[in-house]
């Protein structure tokens, strides 16, 4: 499943004629499984469109020297002429809100890393992630004219990583691209030289109407209770970097993949076990939030839901956020995981598209992969599917499916 | 470490010059880490070299279709012009044994995949490695010239793995060479269409006489009870395929790299936590054996002893084979691994390095990695540094550290 995705359809962006095929994708290869109600939820998503022009170049003296950047998700076009700015080097959102003057039509670079000396990377992610996010509201307050934000990677490579970041009406807006971890390296080095750096940006990304997309949705009705349902997925949107292999490819077929493998085992949950390829988890999360917001018939209540989508490495268990009755509930299937290393059950955890179930009370729980490589592919053009292994990305599949049919028997 | 041992050494079998210079190098590393008491064990290792011919080729009429193998390690060479013969197909050494008559001059192919259903690659190795280990004995038995073994590997590619075989005095030695995963698939195709199939192989092998080399060795010396010692250790010999990144570059540099931070945090472990390189695991065990039965200075005992020799991957805890109160011993120092993950303490356990230890009663250890990826790239050309993660490797190696460490100081 995931070689078609990733090799028949590759990256696919919100809006984007890829996602389009790759919603028509879902719902055919669901069928093909024999899940029972297959069908489209539509959802309308934004559409941002990279656009052919998108380089940096340091300007030192004569010479121009390359850098590699990519346009932050969302992020308005530079002038078609570029950008050419001196860059001032700051290391947090507070740092940029401080610098007064100085900032005044520079280029506005962060440059904290990913903490290395975090074990778990989501977290180094975590501690980092505010500067892309946020970066160009705090540079255009502080009148600066483009921020430069560091790559989100633990890989020093010259690969740049995309992501989302934001604007707020009562801000400016400025470009925002990413910079390679590198890149970042480099014009640091320069700018602690002392040496007045400029750099030359040019970007022609642009946001399009929004498109009519849709989450795709399958089930196995539950035998007993059918409206107790376990939800389980993935996004099916990527970022238009590499093949969004990782990212959420993997878990999107994983999710679509232990429902497979339930059916062709013969189980029959007592409770219905439905999967959803979740829409617009990149730069919007509308798939995750029409999926909790839609109706339910009569009687039905989500009763937990799994997301996985944190890479298809080596499961290692699953967290869950949710009260200490269910947890314990939740640790005591553990047992069943064990022959395939997936036994160890964390507090906390959970996903993106399920974040707006949980704000209504349903117990949220993530796949927890081995995750060390996980963000030096994320987001970019190394998110292909040479970096997943089969047997690892099969594992994850199978982990889900056990402690989904769990959920669905035993109730929670 | 890892950069300077694959880089400027690369592959380094034993015997070979790139042996004797990986063993001045782990010596000049030891000294500049400011180990105590940095010094060689000179051991006697055979000396296999593969030569310059190496190659195989399906006769389907008048085609030639190329069939990538290796000479499998140990192995004789062809005569000058090559084996051709027809080709039996065999799933066991018992089915070798069985064949009577129809083997008589014909190369026997082994072709019973490593199991991909068992969730420990170890387990699916084990499972399959007897045809490589035994399959030139029992072909020759059966009457066969050579023999074929398909690639101890999880992955289908085009890349063939070597490894040990072995010979008995009492039957004749024939040639043994392992094919390709795709290869063997290809093969067995041909085979499985009736087709009386005739492979040419030509090797050039050779074992010349055996070459003095040694163990690598440097400690941290016990500040209480220096007579008691905890040994860590991987192998510093490889196969001569690839780079001998993940086996046993990773181990070598992981159990070097646990000593040096233990120095660099200037802990003072109160028993002695001893490194050792381990020269010529992979084709004679020559270095463990050496190891294990050098006499010991009087009051000297070693404790415990850690291999690390199953990857440079994420560490997710250790396998101990040792009595029971020892057991739950180590099991509660994993307290100390759960920051990093590393804390699932398992019974069973060791390394081939440590084995002739154990036969004298030393609790025998392994670091226990994640462990899907290890046999794609183990005894091939893949097994290169670009499939290490940094971090993985670092992992591992703070595991050893903090595992050495609690039981230096508690004892065991």
């Amino acid at each position: 499943m995931l070689s078609e995705l990733t090799g028949t359809i590759g990256s696919r962006i919100s809006g984007s004629p890829q996602a389009a095929k790759a919603v028509e994708w879902g719902k055919r290869t669901m069928l093909q499984c024999g899940f029972d109600s297959v069908y489209l939820q539509p959802v309308m998503v934004p559409r941002w469109v990279r656009g052919s022009v998108e380089r940096a170049a340091i300007l030192d003296g004569d010479k121009e020297i390359p850098l590699t950047i990519c346009a932050l998700g969302g992020s308005i076009a530079t002038p078609k002429e570029g950008i050419i700015a001196e860059v001032i080097e700051v290391h947090s959102l507070d740092e940029a809100k401080n610098l007064g003057d100085k900032a005044k039509g520079k280029i506005v670079f962060y440059n904290r890393p990913m903490d290395p000396t975090k074990v778990q990377t989501m977290e180094a992610y975590g501690g980092a992630v505010d500067q892309r996010g946020g970066g160009a509201i705090e540079a255009a307050k502080a009148g600066g004219v483009a921020a430069l934000v560091r790559s989100m990677s633990l890989a020093i490579d010259d690969v740049p990583h995309t992501g989302a970041m934001h604007y707020v009406d009562s801000v400016a807006k400025i470009p925002s691209a990413a910079v390679s971890t590198a890149g970042a390296n480099m014009l640091s080095e320069m700018l602690k030289a002392g040496k007045h750096v400029r750099v030359k940006i040019a970007l022609s990304c642009e946001t399009l109407p929004d498109v009519e997309s849709a989450n795709v949705i399958g089930e196995i009705r539950g035998s007993e209770k059918p409206g107790e349902v376990v939800v389980i997925g993935g996004h099916l949107d990527s970022w238009d970097k590499g093949q969004g292999a990782h990212d959420d490819g993997a878990g999107a077929t994983q999710s679509m993949e232990a429902l497979r493998l339930l059916k062709e085992l013969g189980l029959k949950p007592k409770r219905t076990i439905r999967c959803v390829l979740f829409m617009n988890e990149e730069n919007g999360l509308r798939g995750g939030k029409a999926y909790a917001e839609a109706m339910r018939p009569a009687g039905e209540k989500d009763i937990a839901a799994i997301e996985t989508d944190a890479g298809g490495f080596a499961p290692l268990g699953f967290g869950a956020t949710t009260d200490s009755v269910r947890f314990e509930k939740l640790s005591s299937f553990s047992g069943a995981l064990r022959a395939i290393g997936a036994d160890r059950i964390t507090k906390g955890g959970g996903g993106a598209d399920i974040s707006p179930l949980a704000l209504s009370g349903v117990p949220m729980i993530s796949l927890e992969p081995e995750n060390q490589r996980y963000f030096d592919y994320h987001h970019s053009d190394k998110d292909t599917i040479d970096k997943v292994n089969p047997r690892e990305l099969e594992l994850g599949a199978v982990a889900i499916a056990i402690f989904a049919y769990e959920i669905a028997q035993e109730g929670l």
